[in-house]
Parts: C-alpha cells; sequence; structure tokens
C-alpha cells in the first residue's frame, strides 16, 4: 500500500476504503473515512495508536468457566468475530441467515452500518493471573497491583476485570454491537463486570488536530503521541527488550492500559471564576496556550504556571520523563441523586510500564493538582495489552497460552 | 425562504446554512446538513416533526424554588439560552469572554463545534400544575395522571418531573452542553430529576428514509409520521380545537410527550431462533418486510400475523386509529450487577392526546405482546409540550403563565 508497516496501525484504510493522505511529522499518516474499515491484523492491536475515534463502548469481563481450553475457545471465537465485526460484517452468517430454528449468528443492529473504522482491543488483567489457568508464572512484572492514590474513591463494581474489550467507532451503534455480540459469544463462560460508554474523545493521536475539549470546556493532553510518531511509539508505548522477556516474553509489541473512571463535579466547576479555572489547568480556556503563550501547541513554560496547576504536574519534566499516549473519552450517565449530572472523564491511557508511566504522573497529580477540588477517581483497572494478530491463524493471546 | 411556514417546525436550515431540496410525500423539504442550525422559532417546537438526529440528551428536573416570578425568570433566561445554543453560539459572552473574575457564561465543551442540527424542546409535567405556582387552573384534560400498565416496574428516580428539556442533535457533545448549561442557569431554582443519553436514533421523521434499527436487530414503526405530512402532524401530533380549550387554551399548537425508559432483556433476546424473533415482531428481520410481504414500506395484512404479534398489536387499526410520532432513542447505560448490559429504547411519542394515542396503543400492547417476554418499562413520564416561541420577545411557556 506503500506507506509501510506502521500504517497498519495507525488507522490506515482496508482495501476498497477512501484514503486521504495527509502530512504529519516525518511520515505520510493514511487518514481513514469515518466509514472505512481499520486493518485488524498487525504487530500491535489497532486502536492505540490509530486515529482516536469519535465513540467508545469499553467492557471489563470476570472469566465465569474454570476450564482453560474453554477459555482459549473463547478467546479464538471472539478473535474470529473481531476480524469480521471491524471489517464491517457480521458475526458469522449474521443476523438472518443460519437456520430459523437456531438463534441469529448475529444480533443485528448494526446491519446496514458502515464499519466506522471500529478497533476491538483485548487486555489481560492482574486477576487472570491469580493461578486459575496456569497462569500465575506469565505474569509480567509490569501488571502490578496500582497503588492507591490519595482521594481515590473506587467502586469495585466499576474497578478491575480478568479481560477487557475496548471498542472504538465513529458510530456508535457499531461499538456497542460488537461489545454485545463478544459477550453474546461468551455466555456462560464470561459475564460483563463493568461497561462505560463514551460519547466524546478527549484525545487525538492525529498530528496537527485539534485537541477535544474536555467537560471543563478545556483542550487538555495538547502534547499527547501521535499515530505517526513511531519513535515516541517505541519509547513509550510498545512494548519490547527488557519489559518482554521472562514472564512477560508473550507481551513482546504489546502494551499497557490503565483505565480510571474520572467523575467531575461540572457543576461546582462551572461557578468557579474564568480566571481561576484557567490558573488551575495552566491553560486559557479559548485558544488552549500554556501560561504566557500565544497558541495551543507553543512549548509550555512550566515556571509562569502555578506550582499546583494540572499542566505543570502532568508535564513529563516533573515526573522523570513519564509519557503516556492518552485515549480517554467524555461520559454522561444520568443523574447522580442529587440533582446533578452523573459526567467525567473515562481516562485511558496506554504505555510500555505503568511503574514509569501512569504512577509516576498520578502520584503527582493525586498529591498536589488543583483540579482535585473538582474531580474524584471511582473506578480503576489495569490490563496487559498483548500485541496483535498477525494472520488469520493468529489469535488474541495466543502467546500467552501457548 | 420559500418552502412555506411548515418548513419552519421540519428541520429548515437557518440562514447560512447549507440546503439541500428533496421530494417527500407532496411537499419539497428542506433537508438540513448534518451540521447545520434547524430555526428556533415558529408556530411548533422544534425537535418533534425535525428529522430525527442522530443523538438525545434528555433531562427531567424538579422545580425547587416556591417563587412563580423565579421560575418565570427562568423560562425566559432557559428561552435566550436555547436561541443562543441552538443556532450555534455559546450562551452569553461564552466561555472565555465577561470578567476573569467571574465564572464563564458558557462552559465551552462545545466551542468550535457547529449547531449540529441541535434543538431543544421544553415539557411542562403534571406535577407543576399542584398549585404551587398557581397553575392548577390551567391543567390539561389531557394531561393525565398515566395508567399503571400490566407489566410496569417503575423507578420513581427515572419518571416524572416538572419540567423536561429535550435535547437531539447529531453531535452528542452538542446535546449534553445544551442541557449541562440550561441545568448551570437553573442552579439553586431547579434540579435535574433524571436523564437519559441516548446514542442511536431508533426513528425517522424523514419520508423515505430507512428506519434505523433498534437493539434486537429490527426496524420497528415503519410507517412513522414524517415531518412533511402536515395532515397526519395536524391530525395526530399539533393540538387544537377542544384540546386547546378552556384551561389548556395556551396549548395550541403544542402536543404531547411520552417518555419511556424500555429495558431490553438483549442477552434472552439473543438466545431466541430466528424464526420466534420475526414471528413476534410481524417482520422479517432482514428487510424488515411485514408478514407475507416483500418491502420494509409494504402495506402490513394484520390477518397474516400471530394475534400477540408486536406489528399487529401497535398498528392503528387494532387500536381505534391511535397513531403516535415515535422518536425513540437507543441506549446503553453500563452493566445491571448480573453481568448483562444495561440496554434498551428511551420511548419518545408525540400526540394530540394521549387518552386517543399512547394510552389505547400500550393498553393493547401491556396485555398482550409477544415482546414483553424481553421488555421492562422501569421509567415514564408525561409533558405538556407548549407551542413553539415565536420571536425574540416570546419566551417558553408565556401563555401558561400569563
Amino acid at each position: 500500500m506503500g506507506w509501510g508497516g506502521a500504517g497498519l496501525a495507525l488507522g490506515a484504510v482496508a482495501a476498497g476504503g477512501t484514503v486521504a493522505l495527509t502530512r504529519g511529522g516525518d511520515a505520510t499518516v493514511p487518514v481513514a473515512e469515518s466509514g472505512a474499515a481499520v486493518p485488524f491484523h498487525g504487530a500491535h492491536q489497532a486502536g492505540i495508536a490509530t486515529a482516536v475515534q469519535d465513540r467508545l463502548h469499553f467492557a471489563a469481563f470476570d472469566v465465569k468457566t474454570k476450564d482453560r481450553a474453554e477459555l482459549v475457545q473463547l478467546l479464538k471465537d471472539w478473535t474470529r468475530a473481531a476480524e469480521r465485526m471491524t471489517a464491517g460484517h457480521e458475526v458469522g452468517e449474521g443476523a438472518y441467515g443460519g437456520l430459523p430454528e437456531a438463534p441469529p449468528d448475529d444480533t443485528g443492529e448494526a446491519l446496514g452500518l458502515k464499519p466506522s473504522r471500529l478497533t476491538l482491543t483485548i487486555g489481560f488483567g492482574p486477576s487472570l493471573f491469580d493461578g486459575r489457568f496456569g497462569l500465575a508464572g506469565k505474569r509480567p512484572g509490569a501488571l502490578v497491583d496500582l497503588p492507591k492514590f490519595p482521594g481515590d474513591n473506587l467502586d469495585p463494581a466499576r474497578s478491575g476485570g480478568d479481560l477487557c474489550v475496548q471498542a472504538c467507532a465513529d458510530d456508535p451503534q457499531v461499538a456497542v454491537h460488537a461489545i454485545r455480540n463478544l459477550a453474546r459469544i461468551g455466555f456462560g463462560k464470561v459475564a460483563v463486570r463493568w461497561s462505560q460508554l463514551g460519547f466524546g474523545k478527549t484525545s487525538s493521536t492525529t498530528p496537527d488536530a485539534q485537541t477535544p475539549r474536555n467537560l471543563f470546556g478545556f483542550k487538555d493532553g495538547t502534547r499527547n503521541i501521535a499515530g505517526t510518531e513511531t519513535d515516541r511509539l517505541a519509547k513509550h508505548v510498545w512494548v519490547a527488550g527488557k519489559g518482554a522477556e521472562g514472564p512477560a516474553a508473550w507481551m513482546d509489541g504489546g502494551s499497557y492500559l490503565v483505565a480510571r473512571r474520572i467523575r467531575m463535579n461540572v457543576e461546582t466547576w462551572d461557578r468557579t471564576p474564568l480566571a481561576e479555572q484557567e490558573d488551575i489547568f495552566g491553560r486559557d480556556k479559548k485558544e488552549g496556550a500554556p501560561v504566557g503563550k500565544a497558541k495551543e501547541h507553543d512549548e509550555p513554560f512550566l515556571k509562569a504556571m502555578k506550582p499546583d496547576s494540572h499542566v505543570r504536574l502532568a508535564h513529563p519534566d516533573t515526573n522523570g520523563g513519564a509519557t503516556i499516549l492518552r485515549r480517554g473519552y467524555s461520559f454522561t450517565d444520568g443523574t447522580d441523586g442529587l440533582g446533578r449530572l452523573d459526567a467525567g472523564l473515562f481516562f485511558l491511557a496506554y504505555q510500555r510500564d505503568v511503574r514509569t508511566g501512569f504512577i509516576p504522573v498520578q502520584t503527582s497529580l493525586s498529591r498536589s493538582d488543583a483540579l482535585n477540588e473538582y474531580t474524584q477517581h471511582v473506578g480503576s483497572a489495569l490490563f496487559a495489552i498483548p500485541p496483535g494478530v498477525r494472520d488469520k491463524d493468529d489469535w488474541w493471546g495466543r502467546a500467552l497460552f501457548a
């Protein structure tokens, strides 16, 4: 296709899709149309460096079966279903094929919809390695139990999980359909532990794209890792070298995902003066420029910011270089019973090692961030994200269960 | 603008927007681009006959103030904010204007987004007429307390409300922004009682458009009222004549909205054979054609269907001609604690009088519909929808509070 192997993980368009080429960094990036298909196979799983889609449905699962062979078969079945759905096909013969006396192979609500850049990304949680499936010896050192951070108010019903699947698409019906069909295929073997819909992306992994605004009305995470920055991806996102040795050998080409449900007290925020809001972030609200600068993408001068400002505390220079790829979504889940919207950020961050990524950043933020007055972390999970599925014979987790 | 007054309620495009003209029925319908603005002013409120937008944020409010003048001022403030937001502007001077020492006039997360065909539609619930605001003598006869239907399992925390606002837009961030800013403006005077995000439309009010699929994978409500069918709108949707006399004089040009949160047991449905699914609906799944017919829009032959099939029981011929305009959305709100998705249909139906609209239809369905095995009504509300805001001097509810 002419733009190199990295394109596979960067939202390249499947044969037949329409491709627009833009210049980004030193690579030519294919930018998929919103209806197009993102290739499922590759060295890395799609849905990480892929240009961020508009909508999210994320699900964490508990494994109910105690039979390792049954779990392996499920992962194979899921992989084949994911191949079909990301290409825009129904599972199996679809919603109307097969035998009339049998349940349909597909639930059908995505019939006639485009692939919508659907990506499905699987992860394995620490609890999967507890001994039930003979995987205790394969738990990577980086798959730690996250420490409790100051201010954490975690709900176990919104935290953890043996497995996760992140479904991202430009059409929410396509993302919801994919999670539902994976849950259906897993009936009796896995159960949904928690799930989260995200209605709006809050990060961009496309170079030079506008950073979307979060529910505080600010652009945040301006200097995110772009899908074209192969050097930064290699340094900060993809597991390799020592991170893929010993028990973690199966993680070569994978990553680690931190998911945090962050409730935002938008009503309190909305009564905060503009100057204070801008001080708290360390940016102006309209343009998104760091304090004292003119443009969103200008390099921040940290010493001009208040010591407890969000940008300053989250910056790699404050955290020993810690850099993560952010892929979070805004959520609004009804009301909290007190007349307030249950809204916030479903934070998703990919990194090579949480011990040098999320943990130092969140340690710094949770202690001092001025934003903490307006936010609360209410859900948390960490997942090992295995490498990509190479081809039609490969499946999610093959190296782990080998 | 050349397509007649009815166009105002049909998704006509504001000055400056792009207009595509299509032929529908016997009228020329302006079809707005998804980024365009829908005019706020008109004889009827927008968001009813308007071509259905992709996303929904719906909120019901309890009025907390006991001061009628304060409530009236809020309705005026809301109207001015709704005029601005539906035109694609921030409230007041926006998220970054005004004085730095004051909270911003707008929360800011829709800055830079298009109007996205945002409509804001207000309604008044029965409880508003309980005497607190001197409105007891103005409660329309049609604003009944809905009867309890067989199978109802209503959660009071998801039912009722003094006021409602339906926000529909093609971009969910625009709809969420609008509800949030109305809630912010109402702080201390109203509180959100419940709210609902809808990720995918399940109905079309555009002639000849494909009916979107619900989460059972079926096209339902095929013969919905189109925004161009002025005769059917006048007959079944807009209040006029005797419905706008006496205590209901302020409802001339208005409508009545039934909102029902219908949980769908998708996991059970997904294990039901295809032939049984098709019998239950009275349609085939792929095309959506009624039993024995070839095409979705073919006239159903009710006697060919099972007596308890959904299409047969919901059909006007089964219910004395009862016809409603449907505008519902699919929802998925996480998990139910039992490993199942909390998913379903947020049913929205507009009609001239619920006593000859929703009530007979739901009486028939709740008694006999084969679909009831897979659904449960868990939230319910009825609202009187006043007529449209005529101009810049008019406001939501003026005739009611006159």
